[in-house]
């Protein structure tokens, strides 16, 4: 195929779907237009005074100057904020033109460009007097993984502005310069401690086309797995060091190190038609997928090394879900999507874009989430607005972090999010997201393609395309796995009419489209209540009730007709369908059977006939030993393993609460939270 | 009260019961004396070697040389686990007078004691040039909490050997006059980030008789609580920083140190008669025990911050539980159970020392679970026997650890068990803890009493108490709260005989007793099943089974009967009665339906009339989009929240299958374990 190459993140020169670039896609209106809208509007200046503030964008004046290490602030990977900033800015110019952020940006990369060093090194933590040399703490060190992010925010200039003279793209063209030399196929055996470098190298490589960049990429991914960086802690697979890329089965240790390391392989795997490497990246989506996989597609359980857990380790009340590896797991699952044209990676996209992207930001796009638990079991405290929160504790939204990952990691997403609607083949264009937009491109049979969306999804389950050329092709459209009983409708420009179930996965017309002609298609958005498997211990006897691609969320605020303080005490029955003129789901809810406070753990003796002989109530552990002692209370039941009173019950007519879009939640002040409900 | 200091780690001036000391109680047999020899022959020979080879004694020698810092190897904390050990010595030696462990222990005084500077200051990591200034860095520091451990060390060698000449209550007297002199009333304003001074200063205070070093101990517990050590990522709570102990209501923060603190407050509160602190305390335990601790005893579901989680927020597999946590549990409760007399504080002792401190040490007593998960997921990889651990992530019994606490803090609580076994009241004794032992003590009436206890608990339920004295006194004998249907049987020394029901609490039987008369107290040893406050998520749906104090865990390597690799897909009936010959409970066990290994959550629509509508299958997520296009699988089921067939199904013949303790699990290899069992 003779493709151009498009304005997007991501451009193999092969696979099964073409990406459709920024120039070929506009969302026009609709959800996410709004986010994009409050993200051009407000998280990028607030990102862009906060790296001031903070000193991050400092330390490169600091450099420039011949200052450091004096005054250098933020931690070791502050550099990379301000490359992740540059690249969400890039986009968003690309998107709208606009010319404050271009100044914005040009201003930035001067800085950026005054400090580096002549041989092209780069980073403001190394290799000065008083600092460590250059490249000696690769495991903890993040300079690779700076220059990995530099690299996507030149590859995002480049494509945006081919040829503008920022000078963005020939920094990043000599630091990559650097990294060829210096850790080339004779030089310096070591990888970064943080994966990252991989995907930046392939894609330069891609955009500058510049093969040595994918080599020294693949050279990184193959090098990676045989304990390289050393032991740590919580053992080598934090780093992905313990086994071989092409040998591992599922990803694990660090989300976002895993993640970013897996899209980084796809893309060596891709570019070097690696078919073993690439089987071995869709075993391991696939595991991941399947046993390390939040409900709302956010991954990892351990706070203490921001990492996956077990398989079905995913306990709700200590999901980590950190932002930014829902936005390192979209990066995987694109790549994957290009290569092998499957919808179920748009279908975790879809899930995590508007369960774990969405839910990072508030409303106002001014705080963040860093990361996203299913249950909040105590409501949480305001951060205070002046104040950098540390990592990860803070339990609402907050304005920065010590380690500040997700501000940015979410305003490149969103700014180059209109690259993830749709894709082309060689026959047509297939729509992968839902959102108002309008779509051109050329197919390569010279085909002229034009398509407008209209849509109030995830309102509204009726996604209406019209097409706005003549031209034959096939349509795609994503009908996602939850949809069942979905259907198309093509209406001709003639006004003829014919109407088709569309099973879940690629639903695909093939016409001569005339302009004029409309595909309307419905998915069916009526509340579903999902189980999880048993194996998720904490979700055992629970329900989650989804609706659309939206995972919903019972939060204390909406319980007052209820009288319940917090979600602890809710018991839920059905939802309440249809949902209501505003699209709420209400659910019915009972308020749980008061328990004594005593030891939560009640036991029924089990006699020599197999009978349990039941205690007399909960709290007896810690009851009065007055009281036990006058109450021997040993009732004789059935022969059943129902031995106790401490299985949920509920009392009372119920309630009907409405649910919030887990999304939404925590944007009404401090709260009680939970995805998962137990049902009597 | 004109009461005798007993030889025992606590003794209160004040409270319901006086703690009988190594003088007056010895265990003779049976489960504990079988760790203590092993502790006795084993683990204090491992552990000193430990504490050379690993080069934390030789600080010492290093500071005595002035050598400091050049050298010093191991962290902050690295002297306090020589003074654990030292304790742990100091109260066996107590126990069996072992020439060869005085001859260990002087020689270890006096290499400590060289390093102590004139003015009685005590630390090998600060102080010294090239070191942070003495008590600069008091939020992470340890010096204080090093300390408190040294005066435990000496509390121990004045109680068991008062007036011995190796120097090492002079060393700690010196240590802590200091403290007193610098953190005085009008002194430096600071505490330690570590509680364990205040427990360590108050007893020390009992012990030589300076009402002195107590104030200092409630200096230190009033500071705490104001912010005084500042913030951190986990908030002032990880320190206990957060609220003043007075007006906390439950434990928070760092397991160990919210423990270790609140046992300090405890002594303070009892010295000084403050019934306030003493009824904040009451609180904090009882909602601490009803809401935050595991159903072995355990506590922490934290592993980044070692911390407790929220109320009910008590996943097993995420289970931390650290040891030292349980120990320093035991340390409160055994506090509280002398001022208050109530004897739930002795039944959370009791489930704590057989789940948490018993679980810890292997057979061999050589190497040690420092965190004590519920629910083991996958194989262990057996620690390297010459490798030092990291902290917490050996998944198998580890030989030591960077952070080592664990090790002498299990050995020093086994030295020192036989004073937990009973206590004495003004008018008697109650039994607490039951194991073959001999006690005699002269009560304050001037009664000479003598017991002797026979049992093969808990292995088995009968315990004998024959009486060897003649002597009006009320014997008590904790019934267990677990222990329904409980009698005691009392048989005169003439043969007469008398039953009656001993219903949970404290049972006491007033009595001229005469030499020869026997108390049989008869404990049901029948197997519990055991359900979970819905509250705690993970537990919900399941069992756990339980007999006498025991929690009794599945393992894998017991599972071959029903040709399950792991405990993953068990899933459980009902425990078989009676136990077997050997006491081993087995448990009817079911192989859960396999799962097709998709997306792990399945859902189903509901339609209008409140029907839920099923979608074919687990694996939908992710299954194949050309299988999914061709299936469009919508099937109309009755109107049931029974949304999925992702409930337990369980297939097949039961199989039975023997429990273990969970106390001996991970003593056969590598292994799965769970202590929750979901049901059918």
């Amino acid at each position: 195929m003779n493709r151009p190459a498009p304005v997007a993140p991501v451009a193999p020169t092969a696979g099964a779907q073409r990406p459709l670039g920024l120039d070929e896609v506009q969302i026009t209106g609709g959800f996410w237009a709004r986010r994009q809208r409050v993200n051009a509007q407000a998280t990028l200046a607030h990102i862009g005074a906060r790296l001031e503030s903070e000193g991050w964008l400092a330390n490169f004046d600091l450099a420039a100057q011949g200052r450091l290490p004096d005054g250098r602030r933020g931690r070791e990977f502050s550099d990379s904020e301000v490359y992740k900033y540059l690249e969400a800015l890039a986009w968003e110019i690309g998107r709208s033109g606009d010319a404050s952020l271009d100044l914005r940006l040009r201003a930035t990369v001067a800085r950026i460009a005054a400090a580096q060093e002549p041989d092209g090194y780069l980073n403001t933590m190394f290799g000065r007097p008083g600092q460590h040399p250059r490249w000696s703490q690769l495991a903890w060190g993040h300079e690779l993984y700076c220059l990995g992010h530099l690299f996507q925010a030149a590859v995002a200039r480049h494509r945006t502005r081919p040829g503008a003279d920022d000078g963005l793209v020939e920094v990043a063209r000599h630091a990559a310069d650097l990294v060829c030399a210096t850790f080339g196929v004779d030089g310096n055996q070591g990888v970064c401690g943080h994966a990252e470098v991989e995907v930046g190298l392939a894609e330069l490589g891609r955009a500058l086309g510049v093969p040595g960049y994918i080599d020294q990429a693949a050279l990184f991914v193959e090098r990676r797995g045989h304990g390289v960086l050393g032991d740590v802690e919580w053992g080598r697979e934090y780093f992905q060091d313990d086994v071989p890329v092409r040998e591992a089965t599922v990803l694990r240790g660090h989300v976002v190190r895993a993640n970013y390391l897996a899209a980084g392989a796809a893309d060596v795997a891709v570019e070097r038609g690696d078919r073993e490497l690439l089987d071995a990246l869709r075993g391991q989506w696939e595991r991941t997928v399947a046993r390390r996989t939040y409900l709302t597609g956010g991954q990892g359980s351990h706070h203490q090394d921001e990492a996956f857990g077990r398989d079905f380790e995913l306990p709700g009340d200590r999901a980590y879900s950190e932002t930014c590896a829902g936005v390192g797991s979209i990066m995987f699952a694109w790549r994957m999507l290009l290569a092998d044209g499957d919808m179920r990676y748009a279908d975790l996209i879809e899930r995590t874009l508007y369960n774990v992207v969405a839910t990072s930001p508030a409303d106002d796009g001014r705080s963040f989430f860093y990361a996203n638990t299913l249950h909040q079991r105590v409501p949480g405290v305001i951060p205070d607005p002046a104040a950098t929160s540390p990592r990860a504790s803070s339990s609402l939204r907050a304005p920065w972090f010590e380690v500040s990952c997700c501000p940015p990691n979410v305003a490149r997403t969103l700014a180059s999010l209109d690259a993830y609607v749709a894709t082309a083949t060689d026959v047509g264009i297939r729509l992968l997201q839902y959102a108002p937009s309008s779509i051109r491109t050329t197919l390569p049979s010279g085909a002229e393609v034009a398509l407008e969306v209209d849509t109030r999804y995830p309102a509204d389950g009726t996604v209406q395309v019209r097409i706005a050329t003549d031209a034959e092709f096939v349509l795609g459209l994503r009908v996602p796995a939850w949809a069942i009983g979905a259907s198309a409708r093509v209406t001709g420009a003639d006004g003829r009419t014919s109407v088709q179930p569309a099973p879940p996965g690629l639903f695909e017309i093939r016409r001569a489209f005339r302009s004029g002609d409309t595909v309307e298609l419905t998915l069916p958005l009526v509340p579903r209540v999902t189980r999880a498997d048993p194996r998720i211990d904490a979700a055992r006897g629970c329900i989650a009730i989804e609706r659309g691609p939206e995972v919903l969320a019972l939060e204390s605020v909406d319980l007052g007709a209820a009288q319940m303080d917090d979600v602890e005490d809710a018991v839920a029955g059905l939802p309440v369908a249809p949902v209501d003129r505003d699209g709420r789901v209400w659910l019915a809810v009972h308020r749980r059977t008061e328990h004594a406070d005593g030891w939560p753990y009640e036991g029924g003796a089990v006699a020599a006939s197999g009978d349990v002989r039941r205690t007399s109530g909960a709290g007896r552990g810690v009851s009065d030993p007055a009281r036990g002692a006058s109450d021997p209370a040993v009732e004789a039941s059935g022969a059943a393993v129902e031995a106790s009173g401490a299985a949920v019950e509920a009392s009372g007519a119920a309630v009907e609460v409405p649910l919030v879009p887990y999304h939404s939640w925590g944007n009404r002040g401090p709260s009680t939270m939970r995805v998962w409900i137990p049902t009597a």
